[in-house]
């Protein structure tokens, strides 16, 4: 059987926070980091791709705000908002891949699924929401939604007195497409899956499947359907080249390769950034933890050179 | 092999157009709509659905003009907003219709794809711009809006004085994913695909896919993927248990089963609505043409009883 990875495009990897996100930079954007995938792909691997969709959905949040203010549209859920994106990201990141893989003459099939991903409506993070979310109100218009809606609202720390919508962020426990995925990638076809974490649902007490408003972690969310397919190898893909100890401080350092442990140690002690680096670290865990056998957090631009990334292992 | 067939839900299957679109009313028009296709799944046939995405993605271009004139978000092009519906609605068919499976003790799984399809850039629907999308401009919007977007306008006759964006509506050719589909389904997986037609999309010059900015008819859509991967019936479900001759007129004659020759002649004799029957009849020849068995125009609601519908055949 061939070896399968997969990799989880950060959010700049489509939409960077430096631009206002026209669908031309946001294609330019796809190419320049999918363009990176290809020598992967030429060395026979079977590929997963997810994507985060932060810019995207907060985008979508925001139209539906003022689509409701300008002319009376309902507004949509935040699940129906994660699959919308899922939508238009995935639809964008197939297409361009399409036209690379042609372009390099690499015949493969590329197909992409509308994902829900099962949480659990127990997950402690339910009472404690911490995903800003949408637009940012002031603390009026936030009483004004608490009341309507049901939202929760957090002061934003990027503005004075500024509120946003807060969510869970649950953990993933299983992707519902999981058999499906596994068929796919085994014939050679490219999945785009999981995107923005995928659509957070719940099983309800008859079974069902039921809407959960919440948003997904996406490189959890990657290590869940990794370690479900038993991939080889995850790819994590951010904007540094290596994960750092002491980040940005006179001793910082660069980590190589680690193991789950010293991981586990490091997460432990604080030596990750919160909102960012130290989500990655724990999906590398849990994707070495349950069978995979390496996953990597690099640039894009560094998946050429395998000596580059941060590597986690289990021992 | 089991027999295949596509079913094409419309668009008032999902929103109908007397209401403002809840997600409540959304979850419970789909529901209802799905429970009539459990019985056709328990006899054994493979499924491809279909869906509409008219309401859907008017608000979804609704949205994306006022979060530009309430927060300068860029708009994304009509393909990009084609997809997001795809994802948003093809999420809710397939959570509902996994719990309505469940309920019936049926095993299956379903797979929700975002789908492109190829049409012909020298179409000549690009050169007779015929669909009205999105919000209803005044004459000064428009021509603003003709110079900076390079958008074409035509008046609404739901209004006085209103201008509507025009796009193109060209032929749907191939569906990319369609041997994807054809795996699939062949595995007894029920695939949601082609929703709202399918994202609009052509091969350039260097064999590139491209975004087309049009609307491929959901009907016409169905039936090519029907035809390309010989699906045995191909349903078109509707506001109306039959087709009729001289609809809603004192010599209204109910079709039942008619073949290719006679849906022909009727259609060139303009006997059916332009804009809502017409399409319909012409993706059932094509359905027929192509390999078809037989194409089905009625109601959700009678799909059981299998003597209702207005059938064509080839012969």
């Amino acid at each position: 059987m061939k070896k399968l990875v997969v990799v989880a495009l950060g959010g700049n990897a489509i939409l960077r926070g430096d631009e206002i996100g026209t669908i031309e930079q946001q294609e330019e954007n796809t190419r320049n980091t999918l363009e990176n995938l290809i020598p992967m792909i030429k060395e026979g691997y079977n590929m997963i791709i997810s994507h985060g969709n932060g810019p995207q959905v907060g985008n979508i949040l925001m139209r539906n705000d003022a689509g409701e203010q300008l002319y009376g549209i309902a507004q949509m859920p935040l699940d129906v908002c994660v699959a919308d994106s899922q939508g238009g990201i995935g639809y964008m990141i197939e297409r361009i891949l399409r036209n690379l893989l042609r372009e390099h003459g690499i015949e493969k099939e590329v197909v992409t699924l509308v994902t829900q991903v099962v949480v659990d409506k127990n997950d402690n993070a339910f009472s404690n929401l911490t995903k800003r979310v949408g637009k940012i109100y002031n603390k009026e218009q936030a009483e004004n939604l608490k009341k309507l809606k049901g939202w929760q609202f957090k002061t934003s720390p990027k503005t004075k007195d500024g509120w946003r919508r807060v969510v869970a962020s649950p953990k993933p426990i299983r992707v519902l497409n999981e058999q499906v995925i596994n068929r796919l990638v085994n014939q050679g076809i490219i999945v785009i899956t999981v995107g923005g974490g995928g659509v957070p649902v719940y099983i309800d007490d008859k079974n069902s499947v039921r809407p959960s408003e919440a948003v997904i972690d996406k490189d959890f969310a990657s290590s869940v359907i990794g370690a479900a397919l038993k991939a080889d190898e995850l790819y994590i893909l951010t904007d540094v080249p290596y994960v750092y100890l002491n980040y940005k401080k006179p001793n910082q350092q660069q980590l190589e390769t680690i193991n789950k442990n010293e991981a586990e140690k490091y997460l432990e002690q604080g030596m990750f950034g919160e909102g960012n680096m130290s989500p990655k670290i724990s999906a590398c865990i849990n994707f070495v933890k349950n069978g995979g056998n390496k996953a990597v957090i690099t640039e894009a631009t560094k998946l050429t050179d395998k000596t580059y990334g941060t590597k986690i292992v289990l021992e």
